[in-house]
């Protein structure tokens, strides 16, 4: 069980420290890297040594955010000593990888997660907060450091990243006033979304043809789309796919088919109301409400027939 | 030459009237719409007497928008009698199409427009608003009438939509600020949001067809998209598909070319950094920097060949 603790006792914590490193979660998305990146040169300016680490890549639309050239991909094997370990944004502690190994130092996690399960020695937990890069900017503000653009700049893709630009429920009249400072600070929205929108030309090459596979079923209430295994690569990035039949004007659930080997596909599900968690557990998967996913060991055909058969079902008995 | 008039008088003047028409500008959009329905409400609370009204459809994608059924769509011949024309969000007078010669009254303009022709009896004209929502916002601030929730849904429309979802270069520290207040107030920005995104099958249906004739020219600066005659539909909204090849690494413009009639190329261009407008202006065109069109009266392949051309010349000597 950890220690919670304020923003207020998270400083108090960090000014004992000298040798830092702060970790990442893998699959770095914008809050955990804009993050770790913004509270990096914060403590780097009050005299720490500070190490940024991440067992991953961080994917090529992150590339802009200053700093993120300076994360260490920590090595199989090696010890890094540190005094402290940060870890931002992971709920769970299998979410750095081998970074527990490497590292061995007390933990202070600083997270937003409701589903944290308390793995580090110090937890400063805020559930409201839209992004941790908002609980970053309130620390910064209590700290004996000056804001600067860069450290803005990380704050502020932190947040637009994990609301979905403002879109998400999880968006907060603080969360926005947080931005429209950093906004005040010299941050520009557009120079930012310009780069957090920016798309591969492979990924721009595939969207048409998997959204040409769009089919619709149960009175078009469902819509779905596929990605065969002949087209599938795991280098080209489709997670933003499945918004586009989301959005269809009627559509209740959407559905992505995704064939990640011969005979195993990855099925991705969203809705505007209906419990797809639900149906994600009949195939022992699981997810949200409205967001919901499973793996089937099925070829795609089959696996869409399973699916769908039980989707229709239940999109059939809302509509009595 | 308008008299220019503040906020403060804009209130001032409004109440001395009694009978007064709203109008939004053709081809309506979230800020002329929810800045309107607003301001309607907002007078109707102080006793006024409120007909709104727009010379247009008002898009599918705004039926959600809280009064939109008040509207009423202006006949020819018809006059209707008001004390006071008020003008949302229109830059000159042919943006309220027929409702010039119906309705002949004194006419107040809330703009934010820089371009503004100052063709209205008294103007509130603010340059530095991302949204006449926001102006319309303080507005209200200053009314004796109390917010509701449908006042501050079409207000929070409003400005999302004319700043991108604070993704555009307008966007402010003040619309963020005030769009985090409506938030406070209760409006939900995923229900928002998820009625803004939303797209008619149709369109979902037309967007793989569009995007698999992307090309690339001058070493991936240029991609380009079309639509034949022959899929071209007036009532399917191509709005939005510029900004597909605009998102692509690399990529410095982005062109689409509509064949809309069978020897009549509309074309849009967007750029990154490049002035567009240049090239527009040579085949009679116009807009600004980044953000640019044209229409030759060629078929598409002609009139591709004598735009890519020009475009190609100015993207090459860019990287000299």
């Amino acid at each position: 069980m950890s220690k919670e603790i304020s923003c207020e006792e998270t400083w108090e914590l960090l000014k004992t420290q000298k040798n830092i490193i702060i970790v990442s979660h893998i699959g770095p998305d914008g809050d955990t890297t804009g993050s770790t990146l913004a509270l990096a040169e914060a403590l780097k300016q009050v005299g720490k040594n500070v190490t940024v680490m991440v067992d991953d890549k961080v994917g090529s639309h992150l590339q802009f955010v200053p700093g993120v050239d300076s994360y260490v991909r920590p090595k199989a094997g090696t010890n890094y000593p540190a005094d402290l370990l940060i870890v931002v944004d992971a709920s769970s502690l299998d979410r750095i990888g081998i970074v527990q190994e490497c590292v061995k130092a007390p933990i202070l996690n600083i997270d937003h997660h409701i589903s944290n399960t308390h793995y580090a020695d110090y937890l400063w937990l805020n559930d409201k907060a839209s992004a941790v890069g908002q609980m970053i900017y309130e620390l910064v503000q209590i700290m004996p450091v000056k804001m600067t653009l860069t450290m803005a700049t990380c704050i502020y893709v932190a947040i637009v990243t994990d609301c979905g630009y403002f879109k998400y429920s999880n968006t907060t009249p603080n969360c926005m006033r947080v931005a429209a400072d950093l906004v005040e600070f010299g941050v520009e929205p557009n120079v930012i979304s310009d780069n957090v929108e920016m798309k591969s030309k492979a990924v721009m090459e595939l969207l048409p043809k998997v959204l040409a596979t769009m089919q619709f079923w149960a009175e078009n209430k469902v819509a779905t789309i596929e990605l065969s295994n002949e087209l599938y690569d795991e280098d080209v990035s489709t997670e933003s796919f499945i918004s586009y039949p989301r959005y269809i004007e009627g559509v209740e659930v959407a559905i992505m088919f995704k064939e990640v080997e011969k005979a195993v596909t990855r099925i991705s599900m969203r809705s505007r109301s209906l419990d797809v968690s639900k149906v994600a557990l009949l195939f022992q998967g699981g997810g949200h409400q409205k967001a919901a996913g499973c793996t089937i060991n099925k070829p795609l055909a089959e696996a869409k027939n399973l699916l769908l058969s039980e989707i229709i079902k239940e999109v059939r008995a809302m509509a009595c």
